[in-house]
C-alpha cells in the first residue's frame, strides 16, 4: 500500500466500473454514468449490467471480471442483495477501490447489519478501500481527473474547498449551494456509514492534497474522536478545517452524582475537541459557507481592526454594530489617510470608520478609499458596501474594488453588495475574482471574526502535557486498587485526601473526631476559626444534609455545630447513621473555583473548570477539554472564562495564581491518565488566592467507574507511566 | 384635519404632481415618472418641469401652480435651493402632502439645517404633512391606489406587510429581498430626516390600515421613544411589529457613579422598549424577512411543541438542534399518529420526532404525514423538511404539502427545501401559496420561537403601574428640595435612609457614631455581630476604600474593626478627613440583588435588577426597563434573569418571595416619577429571603441631576403626584 493509504485508488482512480448502471432516467446508475461523462472524467469507464450491452453509448459489460481491461475503482448501485456479490466480483477483479452507493445497511438495522459485517469482511480479504456504504458518491475536480462520480444534480465550479458530509442528502443541497455563491471545491466526499473510508481517513488525505487550501466538514458524529485530537492540531497550523458538528443540544440524560459530570451534558466533548484542535466550529451551514468563501479567497487578518467602507449610511452602521458584536474593533484610520480620502470624496462624506462616501461615490471613489485603506497600517481588514444607487453602475464598482484589491494579498477584503444577485449586481464579477460577496453585513464580520480567531489559532504556541515527577503513583495505585477490589465506587475523604496529596494537589490537613470531646482537644492545640464536616459513605453532598459548619470561633460556637451536624443527620428523611466528623482550621478569603472531571463515552475523561460556588450550577461558567490537557490547554480554559476577569482581580485588587491554577489542572490530568478507573471527581471549592501557598481544594469527591462498565468499556486501556 | 391624521395625503392621494421630473434616464426625476406609470397609479400625475412641455409622454407643467386641475400629493426632486420655492407653490396650490426627496437638508449640518428649519415652517404655514426630506419615497400596493412614488428598481408584489426604513439605501435593498422571496407588501415608507412624519405615526397609521398585517421596522434612532411606549403596547396585541434597531453596540462613553449606570451603557434602553412594547426586535435585516415570512402567512403557534417531517435524517438533526436551542421543544407524535403513519410509509422510516421517512418519500407521503401531524393534539407547529432526491418531483411535493396545510388554519407549517431555488424546485410555489420556505432548519426554527414569543405577548394580562398610598411624598421632597438647593449631587447616607423609608423600602436602622466609646454603647443594647461602615461625602463606594467591617462578634472584634476604618481613611491616596462611621446589626443570610436607577437620556429614567454581588459586573445578569414599570413589567424582569433559578430556590431550599421584590420595583418606580432631580441610585446589596420581613436595603446611594443639567433639559417636567 502506499502513502496514500490506499485512497488515490477513490479519488484518483485511471479508470471506472459502475456496477449498476442504467438507461432508465431518474435512476440513481444512470445519473452517476451521466455525471461522469458531463463531467469528462479522464480515464476509461466500464457500465455493468448483465441486462444491457450499451449504456450511454457505452459497451456495457456483464460483470466486472468480464471487463477486458485494468479497473482501479468500481461505483456500485446494484441492489443491496446484489451489492456484496458486486463486491467479490470486484475483488477478484483487482478493484483497489470501492464507492458503495446502495443503502440498507447498518443505518436500517437487523440483516442491514450482517450485510455490512459481511461486506467489511470482502473489504479486507481483497485489501480494498470502501467508501460508504449508503453514500452519495465523491468527487475531485483536479484538471488530471476531472470525476464527478456522485448523483447530484449540481456540478461543481473547480476551486480549494475540501468538503466532506457525514449525511448525502445535506451534500447535495451544500454542492448546490457553493455553485450558486461561485465558490469551487477540490474534492468531495460523502462517507456514508464510514464502514472503511472514515472522516479522519480524509482529513489526512487532504492535509497532502496540493489543490485543498480549506477543509470543510458537516459532521454528525465522531468515530475516533482521539485520533483526530491527535492530527488536526497538527493540520490545522497549514490548513483550516471548519466544521458543522449537529447533534448539539442532545443532552444525554445521564445520571451523574458530581457537579462536573452534571454539567457535561451538552455536547462539552465535541466542543471541547473543536477547541483543542484549533477546529473553526459554526452552528448552520449557512455560517459553514459564509466563512468558506472567505477563507478560501483571502488572506487571513493580522489583527482585529476592521475599516468599513461603504456609500450609505446604515449599513455603514449595521456592519458597525455586526463588527463590535463579534468581538473585533473598529478601526481608526490614519490622519495621513483622511487628508488623502478628502482630496477627492464629496465634501459631505464621513471621514471615520464607517468613511461614508454617501451614494454619490462612484468608481474612482471605490478604487481610491479602498486602496487607501488598504495602505493604512491601522487597518487590519476591509469590509466593502455598496448599495446600488440608480445612476452608478454596479458592474463598474465591482471592478474597481477587484483592481483596487489585487495589488494588496496581506488584508482580506469582504464585500457586502445589497439588493439583486444578476450578473448587472457586480456580485458574480466579485466572486469570480476571489472576493467574497455577503448580502448583509453580519456575515462579512462573523467571517472576519472567524478568520482573525485561526490567525491566533495558527500562531499559537505548541503546548505540552507536562508529567509532574514528584508524584507518589504508587502509593496512589494502592488507594485506587483497594476500592475498586472492595467494589466500591467511592473513596472515602481519607482516600481523596491522600490521593490529592500524591499528586501534589493541597487540601488543608482535617482530623476526623469521634466525639465532642475530641473536638474540643483538636482545637485546643489550633487556632479558631474551624470548620465541622460530616464524612460518611451515606453522603454525597455534605452541605445539602447539613453537614458543614463554617467560621466556628470558639468553643461554644464549636459545641453548637457540632450539635448541630448531630441534629441534622437524624432529622434526614434517610438519617445518616454511619458518619465521622472531620475537624479542620477555617480557610478565610479568596476566591472559590470548581475543578474536577467526568468520563465521556466517545471522548474519554474530560477536565472540568469554572467559577465555584452556587453560580457554577446558574451561569455554567465552566470550561471543558479532553484528556489529556496541555499547559496551553490549560491556560486557555482559564481565560476562556466569562469570569476571567474576576480572577484577574477587579476594581484594583490583586489576582489569582494564574499559573498556578493551571499547574494544578496538569497534575489533576497526570492523576487521570494514571489511573483511568476514576469515573468522575470534584473539587468544590478549590480556594485560590494570589499567593500560591494559600490554593487548596476544601473539599473534593472522587467516584469509580462500575466494575462492570471497567470490564465491558476496557476503560483500563491507558497505559502505566513509566517508573520514576 | 382628518382622524387619518393628513396621512391619508401621502398613501391615499387622488393626484400626484412630480415636481423635478425629468426625461434624464437614470435621473431620480425619470425613474419616479416612470415608477408611478409602469405601476399604474390609479389617478392623473402631472410632471412639474419649467425646461419642458412633455414628460414620458405626459404633459408638463412649468409650475404646481399652474397645474389646472386639483393636486392631492406632490413629490419634489428638484435640486435643494429650489425645494423651499416648490413646497411654497404646494401650499399656495392647496396641495396637502409632500415627499421631500431632495437631499442635502439636516444631514449635511450647515446651511442644510437653515433650509430644514424653513421647510418645517412652510409645512406648518399650509398645514401640509411632509415626508422626508431626503429619503426614497412611499408605496402603497393597494388595487384602489397602486402607487409606487420610490425610485427603487424592484416593483413590489401586493401583500399585507407594512414596512418602514430609516435608511433609503437599506429600503431599496430590502424590497429587492421580499420581491426574491415572494414575500408581498401593503404600504413602505422611508422616513428620511422625519422632519414631520415620524415613526409614530406611520405606525398607527398602520394599525388602522386592514391591508397591514405586519409592521416591519428598520430604525437607527427613535424620534418620541415615550409616546412609541404607550401605543405600540396596544398596536401589537393586534398586529406584530418587528424591528431591526441598528447602533445596538455603540456603547455610550459616559461617567457613571453608580453600578446601574455602568451597566447601563449597551443600548440597554431600546432593549427594556421593545420587551415592555412587546416588540419582536432582531439583529438583521436577514432574520427580519425570516420572521415577516412566517408571520405575514402563518397562524400563530399556540405552544412550543414542534414537529419536524423530513425526506433525510441529517437536516432533520440540525433542524432538532435548532429547535431545541431557540427554546422550543420537540414535540411527541401520539399514538395514533404513529400508528397511521405506519400505514403508508416505509417499515425503514423513523417513526418519532423527527419523522424520518427517508429518501423514497413521495408526495403521498409527504401529503398525508404531515395531515396526521396537523391532526395530532400533541403539536403546536411543523417544519417540513425536503432533500431532492433526483427520481423525486419536487413540484408534486410542494403541492401536497400546499394541499395538506390548505386545511389547517390553525398551526403553523414553515417548509426547508434545500438546493436549488427555480421553479421546478416547487419554492416559489410554496411561496406563493402562502408556505415560509427557507434554505437551512435554523432560520425556520428561529422564526417559530418569535412566532411563539409573540403568542405570549398578545395574551399576556395587561400590567397595571401601581400608584402606593402609603408613602411620605412631602417629607421625601423636602430631603430632595434642600439637596437640590444646597447643589449637592448625592444624598447623605441619613438622607437616602429617610427617603426610602418614606417610600417604604425597608434599610436596616443604623446609627452614626463618632467615637469608638460610642460605638461600643450602642452595641449594649444591641445583640452582636454588627457591621461598621463609614459614611463621607468624599467616599462613593464604601468598600472599594476599606470603610466596611462586617460580622464584628464582640468587643474586641469591634474595636479592632472601628480602628482599620480609621486606619484606612488615612492611608488613601487622597485620605478621606470628613467622615463618620456608621453602626448596624448585622443582617445574616438571604441573597444578594442590586436594585437601582439610571437616567437615559433618550429614555428618561430606566429601573434595573440584577443579581448583586460581585457576579453583577462579570455576568451583568441584569434586566432594565424604562420607567414607569408595571407589576407584569416588574415580574418579566425577574423571571428574564439568568439567575432566576436561583432566586426560585435550588436543591430544594425554599425561594424568595418575588411579590415583594415586585413590590419593591414598583415602590422605586414610584419615587423616581414622583422625583425627577434623581439621576442614579444603587441599592447594593438588597438583601432578599423567602420571608418577606427580612428583606432589606443594606446599602444604597442616590445621586441628583446636576443643576445645570436640570435646567437645560427640563428634567423637571414630570408632573407633581396628587395629595393623599
Amino acid at each position: 500500500m502506499k502513502n496514500d493509504s490506499g485512497m488515490d485508488a477513490i479519488f484518483r482512480p485511471k479508470s471506472i466500473a459502475i456496477v449498476g448502471a442504467s438507461r432508465k432516467k431518474g435512476s440513481i446508475g444512470r445519473n452517476i454514468m451521466h455525471n461522469l461523462l458531463e463531467y469528462e472524467f479522464n480515464g476509461p469507464i466500464f457500465p455493468v449490467n448483465p441486462g444491457a450491452d450499451v449504456i450511454h453509448s457505452i459497451k456495457c459489460y456483464p460483470t466486472v471480471e468480464s471487463i477486458p481491461y485494468e479497473v482501479d475503482l468500481a461505483i456500485i448501485v446494484v441492489p443491496k442483495q446484489y451489492a456484496n456479490q458486486a463486491v467479490e466480483d470486484c475483488g477478484k477483479k483487482g478493484v483497489k477501490g470501492i464507492i458503495m452507493i446502495t443503502a440498507g445497511f447498518k443505518e436500517v438495522g437487523g440483516d442491514g447489519i450482517k450485510l455490512e459485517e459481511e461486506l467489511g469482511r470482502l473489504i479486507k480479504k481483497y485489501k480494498m478501500r470502501c467508501v460508504g456504504p449508503n453514500c452519495m458518491g465523491i468527487i475531485n475536480t483536479a484538471e488530471e481527473y476531472s470525476l464527478d462520480a456522485t448523483f447530484a444534480p449540481a456540478f461543481p465550479y473547480r476551486g480549494n474547498i475540501g468538503f466532506l458530509s457525514q449525511s448525502g442528502a445535506l451534500g447535495a443541497a451544500i454542492l448546490e449551494h457553493a455553485r450558486d455563491l461561485n465558490l469551487g471545491i477540490s474534492q468531495f466526499i460523502s462517507v456514508g456509514n464510514k464502514l472503511d473510508v472514515s472522516g479522519n481517513d480524509i482529513i489526512e488525505y487532504w492535509a497532502k492534497d496540493e489543490n485543498t487550501k480549506v477543509i470543510l466538514l458537516y459532521l454528525e458524529s465522531f468515530g475516533n474522536p482521539r485520533k483526530f485530537t491527535q492530527f488536526a492540531r497538527e493540520i490545522v497550523k497549514e490548513k483550516p478545517i471548519i466544521a458543522v458538528k449537529s447533534g448539539r443540544t442532545w443532552a444525554g440524560a445521564k445520571a451523574a452524582s458530581s457537579h462536573t459530570g452534571a454539567l457535561a451534558g451538552l455536547d462539552v466533548g465535541s466542543h471541547a475537541l473543536f477547541e483543542q484542535c484549533g477546529v473553526l466550529r459554526v452552528n448552520t451551514v449557512e455560517r459553514l459557507f459564509d466563512l468558506a468563501q472567505a477563507f478560501a479567497k483571502q488572506p487571513i487578518p493580522k489583527g482585529k481592526r476592521v475599516a468599513v467602507l461603504t456609500n450609505a449610511g446604515g449599513p455603514g452602521i449595521m456592519a458597525t454594530d455586526a463588527v463590535v458584536s463579534v468581538g473585533m474593533e473598529m478601526a481608526t484610520l490614519s490622519k495621513g489617510s483622511v487628508n488623502k480620502l478628502r482630496e477627492f470624496l464629496s465634501p459631505e462624506a464621513s471621514f471615520s470608520n464607517p468613511l461614508d462616501m454617501i451614494a454619490s461615490a462612484n468608481e474612482e471613489g471605490y478604487y481610491k478609499s479602498l486602496k487607501i485603506m488598504l495602505d493604512d497600517d491601522g487597518i487590519d481588514a476591509v469590509i466593502v458596501i455598496f448599495v446600488h444607487p440608480v445612476h452608478i453602475n454596479a458592474k463598474g464598482i465591482a471592478k474597481s474594488i477587484i483592481d483596487a484589491s489585487a495589488k494588496h494579498d496581506d488584508k482580506p477584503v469582504l464585500c457586502v453588495f445589497m439588493g439583486k444577485k444578476d450578473e448587472d449586481s457586480g456580485i458574480p464579477a466579485l466572486q469570480r475574482a476571489g472576493l467574497p460577496t455577503y448580502q448583509f453585513p453580519e456575515s462579512a464580520a462573523i467571517a472576519l471574526a472567524s478568520m482573525e480567531k485561526y490567525y491566533r489559532i495558527k500562531n499559537r504556541p505548541e503546548g505540552k502535557v507536562k508529567r509532574f515527577k514528584n508524584i507518589e503513583y504508587e502509593a496512589a495505585s494502592a488507594v485506587f486498587d483497594r476500592a475498586v477490589k472492595d467494589g466500591r465506587e467511592r473513596l472515602t475523604d481519607l482516600e481523596v485526601n491522600k490521593v490529592l496529596r500524591c499528586y501534589g494537589i493541597p487540601m488543608p490537613p482535617f482530623t476526623i473526631v469521634k466525639s465532642l470531646e475530641e473536638a474540643v482537644r483538636f482545637t485546643d492545640q489550633k487556632n479558631y476559626p474551624v470548620v465541622l464536616k460530616v464524612s460518611s459513605a451515606e453522603v454525597v453532598h455534605k452541605s445539602d444534609v447539613g453537614g458543614v459548619e463554617v467560621d466556628l470561633r470558639n468553643e461554644a460556637e464549636l459545641v453548637r455545630g457540632f450539635m448541630r451536624i448531630q441534629e441534622n443527620m437524624k432529622k434526614l428523611d434517610k438519617p445518616v447513621k454511619n458518619y465521622e466528623i472531620m475537624i479542620q482550621e477555617m480557610s478565610k478569603g479568596g476566591k472559590e473555583l470548581i475543578i474536577g472531571t467526568s468520563y465521556d463515552p466517545s471522548f474519554g475523561p474530560l477536565i472540568m473548570v469554572g467559577l465555584g460556588g452556587i453560580y457554577v450550577e446558574i451561569m455554567k461558567d465552566v470550561s471543558f477539554r479532553i484528556n489529556p490537557i496541555t499547559d496551553l490547554d490549560a491556560r486557555e480554559m482559564i481565560t476562556g472564562l466569562k469570569g476571567y476577569s474576576l480572577l484577574k482581580g477587579v476594581r484594583g485588587e490583586k489576582g489569582i495564581d494564574i499559573d498556578y491554577i493551571i499547574e494544578i489542572l496538569q497534575r489533576l490530568s497526570q492523576m487521570i491518565g494514571n489511573h483511568p478507573c476514576i469515573s468522575e471527581m470534584d473539587m468544590n471549592p478549590f480556594m485560590v488566592f494570589p499567593e500560591k501557598e494559600k490554593c487548596l481544594a476544601l473539599d473534593a469527591r472522587i467516584s469509580l467507574h462500575k466494575a462492570e462498565a471497567v470490564a465491558m468499556k476496557g476503560i483500563f486501556k491507558t497505559s502505566k507511566p513509566k517508573k520514576k
